[in-house]
């Protein structure tokens, strides 16, 4: 990669060069196909990068030596909640929340103002393990049981990586990345796994739920009888829900399919994941721990907890929050509080398309949520915690994704070789920004999927919204364009002002679909569900196989 | 006031007690005549305020000793800002502006979520300075030149009962509360006044401004002629947008109607403030300053001083957030500041009805803005600050009113006594709040008015909306409630929730308006433009008459 240091060097002239090479030759630093637009930023900032990094990798060896192994990381991520939803009291208090544990953390760390995930759980959840904008690996769709579909055998994750670079690597809480064999947590890199196969609608999946649900009707045994009734199969009782394993070995289901199981299995995930901690702590094993509560039950409390009573504000300060509390107080227990870094955050935007409000979900700040490529779906709360390597009290407002956890997490466990060089890595190394914090980002761009469509990007503070059928939005021309400092909800499309910039992002557009022609998509895993495990309830096995692929 | 201590006192009886000898008898702290729900708070927590008041009085003599006066008061308001604008990175990051001087302000003191307001400039002003509603003074309409209307002299303002408590009282800045003689400051109780008449749009008020709003037009006479055209006072020039004045003495005008003048005006109010605290300070004499910038020119600024560039941002970043600098740095060199209580807040939420977006308005965490009466409107940016009274870094979840802000500042002046008792005082003293902190507030309702209609009434933390056309809305019953904590954006109207509340909420109306008979409301001052006056322009005196009037 020739790295150019003249700012003004044409782009045009630019891109050709990029396109034709990048296949070939590696960054400065590292095997890592970038996409398109990161090459751009690369040839204006490289040299100082360079230079950043050196002594990024200074720090970082220094750190090493004192512990003796390369920084341990703890990604704790949970569901639904928008940017400001943590560490922001004036906003909490205008929902009737608090979670004093995950503050402190955000206080003693860096707050991100511009967290960008995928718009909803298992997009987010792929991409944060392979590096990747889910429509890369087909890991778009949000899964729900049975699905016979799942994270794929070809994906290297944040787990394999690590693995292979000697670290100890678990996982704990929610997967959500399909159902077949080669998804499970425990064959995808990680050393151990306890795991939730689907999501929080696990928790109405029992007859206390479905009395709440019934009108939609998850569960045939309980209705009322349908004369038109054909097909045993569209619903079934006969799923897993929760399984463990260990890295080689065949999993195990754990608990089964009932709502004291769903109940029983955060707090189940939290012992092992915090066990996993101390464990490797006192071994002086580096790890790596992905732990992804679920905790928000669809089936309220009696009892409420906060002042919000909803079912999310009652969760996240009742159940999230002590898990938090817990997490820091372990590392600083086992003395590691300094050589860890903890980043903290949702997966995606509120829920906001079901009603009742009543229930805590609700907009933030932005406009949508969950499922929506409008920032309410994708920017969501999220904050690092690295007690003497992050300065406190900081709030940025660099851009981030959630992929860039996957490089970045690479980089600093000295894994970056080991990320696959045949495949496009949406990730961007962003220990720059960890370290120097406020203005050291690396990335001023998103691309934004809505399922396997593009449904937006953004670049600076401006965004483009690819899909706009609103006939009075201004989108003739076939996208409408936003101004987010100045119209954070995205409400008001600037015609003038994409007369200057609608080019800029076409040519972002392009870039991005050539290099995807360069390395095409891959689709997600598919077959039977539930192999490889021994299961609880042996008529399981009926519903796990896609009859129409039986011999 | 017969207190009850009985908190299951029925409230049907307490409601005829209440209303038969509330005109007659004061509480036990004060001759206000509140509105009804207050008498409902006070009789389950008077006992309690009680006890509170005694220590509050005995921490406030403490102080008095100390520094030899009650504390000096200062309301710094500006405009349009809504809830978390000022004190909130993450906010402030995702909006492209920085206010250091009002974050430390905000870090060091106390921050509301939930200070209400009237929904525009002048209604907030005149509850602001008469502790009631404007439906109960006329003063409910937002004023533009030229307007024969103003602020009645039977008002008794925060600066008339503060006068009287022996308090030095300055205004500096927007009144946009009149332009007849008797609405002049300096005829309302301040002492000194430097004073805008009307509002922002003075700022396109000028051949510099008209090019921008040509196809609006506010001077025909830069526009083409238009063979239409009867009505050459319609709209004029000579109108007076500024004026000086000292209590018992004319006014003059000052400066004139230019863009040299609007943009020197904020310039020389703060000096002129700035100047009063310390030569009061230096004195030893109690002070109370009514400083109102409005800093936000309608015409842009070529050069952008924030990432936003939207004139709001830029104003404020810029502008105001120094000028709040400069007010700490005074009070701590005059040695005040612990005996100073400052008030930092907008008089209503961001404009939002007016695009193009790009300008910096738009909504912020709630729906709608300016003018509304939804949680946008009327729920503003406000911060106490009072280093050794007040508890830094607190949140409060508590409501306030901006007519608590007359109630309050007569407390910390020994000037309850000076509050009339023959009308209604919407106002609570919340001197509790400020010192005993987060839930100390003593007020849980708020009534918003919609001009001179009943928009909305909040309660705890549901809404009722009184005014909905919306055939959707569930509005058949005539309005539609709210759970704010759950729908901070009041888009899902709950109609099962509203059959346990409904009913509540209609007692709160019934009682307001009940009280509304017997102290039935004022009209606003009208008459002559400008009149006790010295002009600069002559050809003023024409505009400045409403020739109907005219014998």
């Amino acid at each position: 990669m020739i790295i150019s240091t003249n700012k003004r060097l044409s782009k045009f002239k630019l891109l050709p060069i990029a396109l034709s090479i990048l296949p070939f030759t590696a960054t400065a630093n590292s095997n890592v196909v970038h996409d398109a637009e990161y090459y751009i930023l690369e040839a204006q900032n490289g040299k100082v990068w360079e230079v950043e990094d050196k002594d990024l990798d200074a720090k970082l060896a220094e750190l090493a030596e004192e512990y003796g192994t390369p920084p341990n990381i703890v990604h704790f991520m949970w569901d639904d909640q928008p940017m400001g939803a943590i560490g922001v009291p004036a906003i909490q208090q205008s929902r009737g929340y608090d979670t004093p544990n995950l503050n402190q953390m955000a206080d003693e760390g860096m707050l991100f103002s511009r967290m960008y995930t995928e718009p909803s759980c298992t997009p987010t959840r792929a991409a944060a393990l392979t590096g990747q904008h889910p429509i890369r690996n087909g890991m778009y769709r949000v899964g729900f049981p049975v699905e016979y579909h799942g994270i794929s055998e070809e994906s290297v994750t944040t787990a394999n990586i690590l693995s292979d670079a000697g670290y100890a690597t678990g996982f704990f809480g929610k997967a959500h990345l399909g159902d077949i064999e080669e998804s499970y947590m425990h064959n995808q890199g990680f050393d151990v796994a306890f795991a939730a196969i689907y999501n929080q609608v696990a928790s109405i999946w029992n007859e206390q739920g479905e009395s709440a649900n019934a009108t939609i009707g998850f569960k045939d045994s309980v209705l009322a009888p349908d004369p038109y009734h054909l097909d045993d199969t569209y619903m079934s009782d006969d799923i897993v829900l929760f399984y463990e394993g260990h890295k080689g070995q065949q999993a195990k289901e754990w608990c089964g399919v009932s709502l004291d199981c769903y109940n029983q299995f955060d707090q189940e995930a939290e012992r092992r994941a915090l066990e996993f901690i101390e464990t490797n702590a006192a071994a002086k094993q580096p790890f790596y721990v992905a732990w992804w509560p679920q905790w928000v039950s669809f089936i309220p409390e009696q009892q409420k907890s906060s002042r919000q009573r909803g079912i999310v504000g009652d969760a996240y300060q009742n159940n999230l929050d002590p898990s938090a509390g817990a997490l820091m107080d372990t590392l600083k227990k086992a003395g590691i509080e300094e050589n860890t870094l903890v980043i903290a955050m949702a997966d995606n935007g509120p829920m906001t398309h079901n009603p009742p409000a009543g229930l805590g979900m609700g907009e933030g700040l932005f406009r949508g949520g969950k499922g929506d490529f409008t920032e309410g779906g994708v920017r969501v709360t999220a904050q690092a915690w690295w007690p003497g390597m992050i300065e406190p009290g900081q709030t940025v407002g660099d851009i981030i994704h959630v992929t860039d956890l996957y490089t970045t997490f690479a980089r600093l466990g000295n894994a970056t070789e080991n990320i696959p060089d045949d495949r496009v890595i949406d990730g961007i190394d962003q220990t720059s920004l960890l370290i120097n914090g406020d203005t050291h980002g690396r990335r001023d761009y998103v691309h934004i999927y809505s399922g396997d469509k593009l449904g937006a990007t953004v670049k600076k503070h401006y965004k483009m919204h690819w899909i706009n059928t609103d006939p009075t939005a201004a989108s003739g021309i076939g996208s409408t364009y936003y101004d987010l400092l100045n119209d954070p909800r995205e409400q008001s499309p600037l015609l003038v002002n994409m007369v200057m910039h609608g080019n800029s992002f076409a040519r972002m557009r392009e870039r991005h679909e050539m290099m995807m022609q360069k390395y095409p998509n891959k689709e997600a895993g598919q077959g039977p569900a539930y192999t490889g495990m021994e299961l609880l309830n042996p008529d399981t096995k009926e519903i796990s196989e896609p009859l129409i692929f039986i011999e």
